[in-house]
């Protein structure tokens, strides 16, 4: 850390400050400018709380130096991570030059519609089936999803259809149960910053999506992920699903940053979600084309047979005509840039 | 719910916008403009996902009329909700012409830092004392707290000085356990939408505090009272903590309108806490005056016994001589509209 | 407008609601629900402030139901507009099936640079020159630009390799100055709403280009169009180039959803600007690809001959050689979307 | 500056951002980490642009140390600024003791309008009476201000009432005239960042309000006061009018925390809009109280004969009656920090 000194501190105030820094065993390092004295921290400042550094006698602001991510970053693994699912005899991967594909309803609202929308989906050419059966939502008085019921009809889609499986997980300890029929486990963006959510899914043996919070930064995205990692669970996808602005035209704005800034930043899969990034089934399209252009690794979008009929996300859903469309312009897109899906 | 109907809609789309109304239980109410048609939902919309009408073909937007939240609104409940608090035989009040004064640490750190941190802020004028067991911490690898130890340690406090306890619980399975020593069970602006645990507090019977999420707006925190109401627990306290913006010489940007506001549409009291609100000492004077000043039921505010030795939140806590201060200088702006400590 | 009245609002209130209504020469339609009675007023409601319905007795709330731009909406044109630049024989078409390609440093820094970075960018691909004579920075003691003498060597730039010229105007009477070289008037983002500019180059007979504001609504944006366009100059194009937002790895949020919202909604061009979409260099090409995949009629990048010499933006400028990779891998894309540079 | 190097940055890289640093004029004081090597800038760093060393082969990023303001903060000036208007043999004051109280319609509609507005505002205890004749609209539709005339209407008003007037200034070349009829020059949110008006105004000779942009930081704020500062206009009031957040209950968010930072980083006085800072008139009142116990030098706030006839801003615009509660609210709130209307 670097502690930026007032304009005004006295050569006590910064023998004081010296003396903390020493204190909790680091080697200060002093420089005198011409306005401000700062003071450099050397040794490794993650664990200590900038915040107790700004509270001495004359010091203006600290300033880290660090990332404070370290096992999602790329200077501690350089190669990309890739994350294998087996679904009945195939190998799904995802990480790698190919585009993984996924898709289905916002929520699993009967057997027939899981079915079906699985069946529909895999013909257009996806290879992981989305669906919640829990699902958090806004309101106490909206549908809260089937529970384990829905884990059911989707583990029937999946040996239906060869498709593997993601759904979110709300609770700790719903963890074991949702990790028995899930081939991937779905952290809300709600729940990004849920710790004891992370914990409990970094223990578990399942791959995780991660969505980003709906005005979190990429630092804490990444923060987040170091939660889960550092519990030992080391197949982490980040999901880019559109954060809070002030627009009103779509539902969120989708950070097509992100996708360039997390890969360089870390080694984790970079997964796009333009139905909740756009918040409207006509821009679902050309977004999912974007995402791809961008370099991202995969897209999770909300399909339905029926949108007009959706208990959730009816706007946002793409009708499996529309998926084929989208599924069509994508692979001409990834061709583009040297990916297939 | 208003449906706006596209600037050329045919006849056969609006008639079948207004079959799909009807179909859902509604009362059609048609409305011929200039430009556009709008078709008015007659009954209560709020079970309805206003989503899944925009899907139908020819319709624009979706506008709803109705605030989402019920129980948690002046039109439900006119008079001011007032929470009791019995500790030692004393009764505290929150929500009528009294003041809450809530006071203490950021963590619990040790029993000696909670008790010395209990006395001083008893002395200062406090009648609840905060400090965290659990702490929510963006880092994995920073202080997690002390756990059940730390809520001993406040309940010996709570003996000691006879003040009421507010903790943070984490998670649905802690609530048992932190329910048996808290007063009040505190809900942090990272899990303000973390629906299980609003699920669970709201099975718990206990006064609850419910920070308000970083980027959440005042309907998502009043829905999310809301969710809490509607399981059964009616004590609950809307805490305005300050919100996230561009802002970068404060930690948050404290939202002084939110008070009025909440006061007009709620019958839930309203606590301010300008520590988190402004993240630096210095504003948290200034700012809890202008809090009182606007109507609020009462504070929360860091102090610790030595802030440049605090394991978190350092750079925002009080001494405790400065407490001492912003007591005086806040029962002087509660004397001024007519309130008192 | 659809005026909605309190819970509680009386057969009095209301009709004084609908008697005001009518005296601002409009019909009102009466619509009584279930909790809230709602009154649509019937006419043309562009001219009126709903700030001024708001204060009426028994009013809840004002909700608009007509988007506030015409001329720039598709539904007043359902083609889109394509502007057309003459320069030395030969006619640049923006807004076509072509993808217009404008490039140069942030600022014009000397004769010399401006000459060179015209003959790289040419080289590459690029069609349209940037540079700024005039420059707005956030600092009295930075660079302003160079002012006249820029213009100058902007149009010398302009004869040697048959470019047309966008550059900044930042005032007023600034205007025929600078449409006296440029072939495409610049209104910057932080001039976004400043109305006497948008006045003054909606009077000019010069394209020109409209940047988003920092923390802008799409519907801001169309309505500064609005400005130009009801002034009398038919020939702008809409740039999107990064909201602020609570991101603090990259300088802004490059908005990919406003490529297809602002086709959607607008007939008029949508040109996106990586380089302060990103505010780095490394994201440039990335997000280039992605602009163009989602749908955008141009890009503006900022290049120099040597981006760490660079008076300003240095960081997100690109070298020429990266130029030419950008174009390369744009022009790729492009075709995967059926257009080309 | 602080040069923060890559994890791998190599000597040769290293070697070579000294020289550059050295090349610039400045002394370089490298410091190795135990991860990453961090080089700083010894001197004024103000003129350098960061953005030109991120750049440099191997540097990972660039954090600026001294706050780039100079003129307008605290380090250059320690007391207060104290702003005086002469008024028909009265001295107005602001910035001292006194809490200046600025009141008005927000568009001069009529001669009679305004006459009437001031006498009630001057009854009720305002000093200075606001009222526009330029309106910036987000409309061309809206009606833009009757000009010239409504600064005679207004200087009649000063006349009559002994009232100063304040009002908006939109471009430079209405700076003079503007300057002939009103005391103060406002400039108004959306030209925060116009930075030919703040130069011209920065060459007038009468006290200008400086309205914060509507998603500015404090710190762009204080550095457009710098630029009028830097041209020899030193009598700049600062003004906090909400910025605008994801809330939608109220118009913008009111920065109560701009309160104490600015005073703290400025010697200029603060004036609080709570007008435009809630959008709407209920919340104007304890507001009002907030920002006088935050410390504010002044309060500015809208007063209509009848909002609901208002050609704008009816919606938060106080009746006279309204504006004497207000006055005796917040004079009460001033004694108890030891203020005084």
């Amino acid at each position: 850390m670097v502690i930026v000194m007032k304009a005004g501190a006295t050569a006590a105030e910064i023998a004081s400050v010296i003396k903390h820094v020493e204190s909790l065993g680091f080697r200060a390092h002093l420089s005198e400018g011409e306005e401000r004295t700062i003071i450099g921290m050397v040794g490794d400042e993650r664990p200590i709380d900038p915040s107790s550094l700004e509270v001495l006698s004359g010091v203006e602001r600290v300033l880290p130096i660090l990332r404070p991510f370290k096992l999602a970053s790329r200077d501690f693994k350089k190669q990309n991570t890739v994350i294998h699912l087996r679904v009945k005899q195939r190998t799904i991967t995802i990480g790698n030059s190919e585009i993984a594909m996924m898709a289905g309803p916002c929520a699993v609202e009967s057997r027939e519609q899981i079915l079906e929308t699985a069946r529909l989906v895999r013909e257009a050419g996806a290879t992981i089936l989305r669906g919640g059966a829990f699902k958090p939502r806004t309101s106490p008085y909206s549908f809260q999803g089937h529970g384990e019921i829905a884990l059911e009809w989707l583990a029937e889609a999946r040996e239906a259809y060869g498709l593997a499986i993601v759904t979110e997980v709300m609770s700790p300890e719903q963890v074991p149960l949702v990790a028995k029929y899930a081939d991937i486990l779905q952290v809300g963006a709600r729940n990004m910053q849920n710790f004891a959510l992370l914990h409990a899914v970094g223990e578990a043996r399942k791959p995780v999506l991660l969505k980003r919070g709906l005005s979190a930064t990429m630092e804490e995205l990444l923060m987040a992920a170091e939660y889960i990692l550092s519990h030992g669970n080391y197949e982490v996808m980040l999901c880019e699903r559109g954060i809070r602005t002030f627009e009103k035209y779509t539902r969120n704005t989708l950070d097509i940053n992100a996708v360039p800034v997390l890969k360089q930043l870390s080694h984790l899969p970079v997964i796009v979600d333009p139905s909740h990034g756009t918040g409207k089934w006509e821009y679902v399209i050309p977004v999912s084309r974007a995402a791809i252009a961008a370099g991202a690794d995969g897209l999770i979008v909300e399909v339905h047979p029926n949108p007009a009929e959706a208990w959730s996300d009816g706007a946002q859903s793409l009708t499996p005509q529309n998926y084929r469309v989208l599924v069509e312009q994508v692979r001409r897109v990834a061709a583009a840039v040297d990916r297939a899906l």
